[in-house]
C-alpha cells in the first residue's frame, strides 16, 4: 500500500486557507455552529454530570470553558467534556457514508487550545475542516466493515481528525504530523456495544482529548511509526477489512468529504427524517388532529422497518429509532425536537396510544431518504403525503437560517445565563474576521 | 456466551484478602517490587520526557508522585506517567501465554490513588492481584488472534485490569464494577505498529489512566452496557477471534493467572534468556574470552531464529531481539543489563565484530526456554553449554533476592537522590502490615 499516513501528513501541513474552496470554509462554519447547538443540548445530560464530577478533582489551570456551563477547567479536560456534550444526543453533524459525527471529536480540541494560545478564526476553521476531512477519510477507508464489526467510528476515527487538526494549529511539521497520527493510533478506541449508555461518551471524549494530546506529544518530541494507518499492524488493517487506500489519499484538496457532512433537523436516526417531514406536513397542511386518526401507514425503503419498526419503546433514547414514536409525536405535538424524544414523551399515554395505530410497509421503490405516509381517519377519509428527499439529507441540506434556528432552540437546553445564541451565531459566521478565535467561547459558556 | 462481564464483576467485588492464597499475595508483592525497578530504569527515557512535558501544563493538584522524579502531579497524570515508565523498556513482568506486561497498566493507578485516599497495604496488594488476574484472563480469552492481528495486548487488556483494580479500591458495588468495565471498554486501545517507538508508551499510559478514570466514572454514576466483554459488539468479539469465555470466568479464585507472571532477569525477548544464561556460564565457568572465539553456534527452538536471528542491528531497542547481539555482549562484558542493550553497546566495534561470528541453528528437540551453545575457539578447542530452562521462566523463576538485586541495580538508572532501593524493598515485602500504602511512594520518588 502506498504511503498513506505520509501523504495525509503532507497534505495537512501544506494546506493553506487559500487552498480551501469557499464551500468548504462555509461547511466548517456550519459544522461549528451546529456543534455549539448540540453541545448546548447535551451539556446538562447525566453522562456529562458524571464526567465533569470525575475530572474536576484532577483538573489543572482553569484555562478553558465548558459550553453551557459556568465552570472552567484545563484544556485537556475541556476538550473531553465539550466533545461528549456535542455528541451525547447524536444530534451533531453526520457523514452519512460512515455515520461519523466528525465535529464533536475535533472542534472542542481546537476551541480549548484557542483559549490559551491565540489563533485566528481562519486558522481555527481551517484546522476544523482538515480534521473533519481526515476523520471522514480514515472512516471511509475502513467502512463498512469497521462499524459492522463493532467499532464506534465517531470515536475511533475522530481521534485522527482531532490529532491533525490540533497539529495544524500547533504548527507541526510533516514528520511531527506523522508522529501525531502515531500517537493518535495508540489511543483509538470506542465500541458500538457502549451505544445507548453513558459509556459511549467516554469514547468520544477520549477521542477529542487524545487527538489534542497526540499533537502536543509530537510537538514535544514523541516519535511514532512511519505507517500508523497503513502499516502491517497499523490502524486500517487491525480494525478494518481490506482497506482502500485511495479513500485516504485520493484527490486530497479536490474531493472534500467535509461537503458530505449533513446537519440533522431532528434528533434520532436519519431513516426517520422523511417520516417526520411527512407527518408534520400532514398535520399542518391538512389539519389532521391526532384524535381523528384511525391508522397511519408508512411506506418506506426496507431499511426503515429494519432500523425503526418499534411500536413499543421504553426510553427516549430508544424512541430516537422508533418510526411509530416519531409519527405519533408529530401528529400530537407538531414538533420533533429533543422534548419529543425524551423519556417523558415516551411515557405520555396519548403518544403511546397513537404509536399503536402506526404501521410500516416496505416499498422497494422508495429511497432511503423518502417515504409515503397514508393516514386513514375515523370519518373514512384518507390523506397521504409523499416525501422524496427528507430535510437535512444531502439533497435538501438545512439552510443556514435553519441551523441558526436549531441552535437558538437548543441553546435553551443549556439553561444557562450568559449564553447568547444570537451573538454566537454572528460570531461563527464571521469567525474568519477575528484574530483571536478563542474569544468565541465567552459567548458559549454560562456566567 | 454466558455472562462473563457480570461473573468477573461478581468475583472482583466479592473477593476478600483472606480468599487470596499466600502465593498469590506474594506474587503481587513481587510484581510490585519488580515494577518499581523497571520504572526506575524507564523514568528518564526520552519518551517519558515528552510525556511529562506534555502533561505538566494541564496537571491538577500535585497529589501524586512520579517514580524516580522529584516532580509531583495529579493522580490521573501520575498513573499515566508511572505506567509508561514501568513498561518503556519491556523489562517488566510478563504473562508468557499472552505476552501481557500486567503490572505497568495496573499498579500505578493504585499507587496514585493511594496517595490521596489512604488504603491499607493489604487493600492495595489485593487490588493489584485482582487487576493482574483480570488483564491476563481477558488477554487469554482473545489470544493468540488478538496480538497477531496487531493489538498491543498490554495496553488493550491492561485497561480492564486497571479498571477493576481501581474499582476494588474505590469500593464499587457489582453494578458499578460492570459499568467500570464498560467505561474501560470504550478506552481500550494500543497497536503493535507503535512498538519500537515512543508512541507505544502512549497506549500503555492511557490504559492505566483510562482504567482509573473508568472506575471513578462508574463511582460517579456513569452507566455502561451489561456485556462490555462478551456482547455482540463488545471487546472480545470486536478485537478477538472466537473468544473462549472460560478463560475469563472459569475457576475464578482457584486458578490464578497471576501465578504465571514471570520476572525478567534480562531486558529483551524471552527467547534470548537461555542464550544469555549459556553464554554467561561459558564465559565465567570456562574462562572463555571474546578474543579467543572463532565461532559461536546457538542450537535453539525454531522460534529463536524466527524472532531473533539479527546479526546486524542499529539500535538498542532492536538489539533486545538479536540473539547475535545478546551472545556477543555476554562474552565481551559478562553482563546482559540495560547498558548492554543500549544504542552505545550496539555501536561498539568489538560487539559488532563478535556478532558476525555468531550463528543460529534450529533444533526441533529444544524447548523454547532452552538452548545449546557451542563455541569454537581459535586454538581449536570447542566448548559447549546446555540450558534446559532459562532463568526467569516458569520453571526457574527469579528468587526474591534476585528481584531485589534487579531493583537495586535499576534504581541507579533513576539517577535520583532520595530513591532508597533497600528501604523500598523492605516496604514492599511488608506492605500488608501498613495502614497507609501510599506512603511507599515517598521511597520511590526523587527529592
Amino acid at each position: 500500500m502506498e504511503e498513506l499516513s505520509a501523504a495525509l501528513a503532507d497534505f495537512i501541513t501544506e494546506s493553506t486557507w487559500e487552498d480551501l474552496p469557499d464551500e468548504v470554509r462555509h461547511a466548517a462554519r456550519r459544522s461549528l455552529l451546529n456543534g455549539f447547538g448540540t453541545a448546548f443540548a447535551g451539556c446538562r445530560d447525566v453522562a456529562l454530570d458524571a464526567i465533569v464530577t470525575t475530572l474536576t478533582p484532577f483538573a489543572g489551570a482553569e484555562a478553558a470553558s465548558l459550553i453551557g456551563r459556568a465552570q472552567r477547567t484545563d484544556v485537556m479536560s475541556a476538550a473531553f467534556i465539550n466533545a461528549a456534550a456535542m455528541n451525547v444526543h447524536d444530534f451533531d453533524d453526520t457523514h452519512l457514508r460512515t455515520v461519523i459525527h466528525p465535529t464533536a471529536p475535533v472542534a472542542p480540541a481546537l476551541l480549548a487550545y484557542a483559549e490559551t494560545t491565540p489563533v485566528s478564526g481562519r486558522e481555527l476553521l481551517h484546522a476544523l475542516a482538515l480534521g473533519i476531512e481526515t476523520a471522514c477519510r480514515v472512516g471511509n477507508a475502513v467502512s463498512p466493515g469497521h462499524y459492522a464489526r463493532g467499532w464506534h467510528i465517531t470515536a475511533t476515527c475522530g481521534v485522527f481528525g482531532a490529532a491533525v487538526a490540533a497539529g495544524k494549529l500547533l504548527g507541526l511539521n510533516r514528520t511531527q504530523m506523522l508522529y501525531a497520527l502515531g500517537a493518535a493510533s495508540a489511543q483509538s478506541s470506542g465500541l458500538v456495544e457502549t451505544l445507548g449508555f453513558m459509556a459511549k461518551s467516554v469514547g468520544v471524549g477520549s477521542a477529542c482529548r487524545g487527538g489534542l494530546f497526540a499533537a502536543m506529544l509530537a510537538k514535544n518530541g514523541l516519535d511514532g511509526p512511519q505507517q500508523p494507518l497503513e502499516g502491517p499492524r497499523g490502524f486500517l488493517r487491525v480494525t478494518g477489512d481490506a482497506p482502500n487506500g485511495d479513500d485516504i489519499s485520493g484527490d486530497l484538496g479536490t474531493r472534500w468529504e467535509t461537503l458530505r457532512n449533513i446537519h440533522k433537523p431532528y434528533p434520532g436516526g436519519v431513516v426517520l427524517f422523511p417520516v417526520i417531514d411527512a407527518c408534520l406536513a400532514l398535520r399542518d397542511s391538512r389539519g389532521i388532529a391526532a384524535a381523528d386518526i384511525a391508522r397511519v401507514t408508512l411506506y418506506g425503503h426496507p431499511l426503515l422497518a429494519q432500523r425503526a419498526d418499534r411500536p413499543a419503546v421504553e426510553t427516549g433514547r430508544e424512541a430516537q429509532v422508533s418510526a411509530q414514536h416519531a409519527a405519533s409525536v408529530c401528529f400530537l405535538e407538531g414538533a420533533a425536537g429533543l422534548d419529543q424524544f425524551s423519556d417523558a414523551a415516551v411515557k405520555n399515554p396519548e403518544v403511546r396510544a397513537l404509536r399503536e395505530r402506526v404501521f410500516l410497509q416496505d416499498d422497494h421503490a422508495c429511497a432511503v431518504v423518502g417515504v409515503k405516509v397514508v393516514v386513514e381517519l375515523h370519518d373514512g377519509r384518507t390523506e397521504e403525503f409523499v416525501v422524496e428527499h427528507a430535510r437535512g439529507t444531502d439533497e435538501r441540506p438545512l439552510s443556514d437560517a435553519e441551523i441558526e434556528e436549531k441552535v437558538r432552540t437548543l441553546s435553551k437546553g443549556a439553561d444557562a445565563p450568559g449564553v447568547d445564541a444570537d451573538r454566537l451565531i454572528d460570531a461563527v459566521w464571521n469567525l474568519d474576521q477575528t484574530d483571536d478565535a478563542g474569544l468565541i467561547m465567552a459567548l458559549a459558556r454560562a456566567l
